[in-house]
C-alpha cells in the first residue's frame, strides 16, 4: 500500500520569494503536485489561468464557498483567495505530495483540517531585504509596499504556528532545505504506523 | 549566538544495527558528539573502556545514581546502563549535536527531561532478518536470542513514542536518512525563535 501523500503548506510575508521557491521545488520534483488557488483578483502580467491561479468572478467564488468546495478561503486586500478541496484530497490519497502556497490566514485554517500537514514558513534574511524585493518587483505602489511591510511584521508573529522556518537567502539553498524537510517528514513515526504493524505481522504469521 | 545543539536519541530492537548506524553517522559527521553510556556489564570482545562504554563496578554505578549524575539509567538483563548527564548538557550548550544510543526504557526517561530531543527508532526490514543478524553476530546463546526476539516484539510497540522510524535495510541509506532528519530538525520553528525575533528587531531599529 502506497504511503499517503503529504500536504506541504508554504507561507511567508509577501515578497519573501515563496512563489519562486515553490516554482523551483516543483520543477525539480516532478512527482510533487501543486494545488492551484482560486482567486477573484485580476491576473498580473504573465499569469495564466489554470496555471498560476484559477481566476473566477466574485459570484462564482461565492458559489464555491456556499457549496463547501473550498478547503480554506479568505478575503485579502479586497480579493477572494481559496483552495479547491477535491484536487488536494485526491492527490494525497493517490500518494502524491501536494504543495499549497497560501497566506498565514489560509494556512491556519488548513491546519485545523490537516494537522498532519507540514507547515513551512519562508522568511527573508531581513525586513530591509524584503522591502527591496517588493520594490524591485515593480508591481506595487509605494502605498501598497508600506501596507505589505506592516502586514509582514504582523505575519512574522505567525511563524511560531508553523512547523518549520526557512530563510530565503539563496533560492537554490532554500529549495534544498524544503526538499530535506519533506524527505525527513516521510520518516515521521505517525506516517509509518503501517510499517510497524506489518513488522508485527511477519512475527506472528 | 550559536543555535543550541540537538539531542538525537537512537533506539531499536537489539540486533537491528543501530550501533553500526551510529558509528557510521559519527564517522561521516565529525561535529556530532557521541554520548558514551556507563555500564556495569562486562566488555564484549573488542570493546574499549571510554570509547564504547564507560565500564564501571556496581557500587560505582550506584554512587552515580545517588549523586544524580545520570540523565537516565536502567537495569537490563541484570546489568546497569546509564547516561552521564554533564557531558550531554555541556555539548548541547556549546552548539554540538549529541547522539545517544540507548534502549527504549532509557529513551523514554530522556524524553521526559528533553522533549525537544529528536527520537529516532531504527527497525529491521523484518523480524526474520533481525533473528538472522543476532545469530550471525555470534555473541548470544540461542536462549538469549529467543529472549531478545521476544523483547523486540515488545519494544516495537514503543516505536510510536518516537518522532521518526528508520528502516535499516542498507546501513549507508539508513545513515543518510538519519542525517536528513537531523538537518531538517535544524529548521523546526521552535528551534528558531531567535531568528524570527531578530528579524523583528531589524524592523524596529
Amino acid at each position: 500500500m502506497a504511503q499517503q501523500g503529504i500536504l506541504i503548506v508554504i507561507s511567508g510575508p509577501s515578497g519573501t520569494g515563496k512563489g519562486t521557491i515553490c516554482r523551483e521545488l516543483l520543477r525539480s520534483n516532478p512527482r510533487l503536485k501543486y494545488s492551484i488557488s482560486a482567486t477573484t483578483r485580476k491576473p498580473r502580467t504573465g499569469e495564466v489561468d489554470g496555471v498560476n491561479y484559477i481566476f473566477v468572478a466574485r459570484d462564482q467564488f461565492q458559489a464555491m464557498i456556499h457549496n463547501n468546495e473550498l478547503l480554506e478561503w479568505a478575503e485579502v486586500y479586497g480579493n477572494y483567495y481559496g483552495t479547491p478541496r477535491q484536487y488536494v484530497l485526491e492527490q494525497l490519497q493517490n500518494g502524491y505530495d501536494v504543495v499549497l502556497e497560501i497566506d498565514t490566514q489560509g494556512a491556519m485554517k488548513v491546519k485545523e483540517t490537516f494537522p498532519e500537514g507540514v507547515f513551512i514558513y519562508i522568511i527573508p534574511p531581513s525586513l530591509d531585504e524584503l522591502a527591496d524585493r517588493i520594490y524591485k518587483r515593480g508591481t506595487d505602489s509605494l502605498e501598497s509596499i508600506k501596507t505589505r511591510l506592516n502586514c509582514a511584521s504582523v505575519e512574522l508573529a505567525q511563524a511560531q504556528n508553523y512547523h518549520y522556518v526557512v530563510v530565503n537567502d539563496q533560492v537554490a539553498a532554500a529549495v534544498q532545505k524544503v526538499e530535506i524537510i519533506i524527505t525527513a517528514e516521510k520518516f515521521r513515526a505517525e506516517r509509518n504506523t503501517d510499517l510497524i504493524q506489518n513488522l508485527y505481522r511477519t512475527r506472528c504469521s
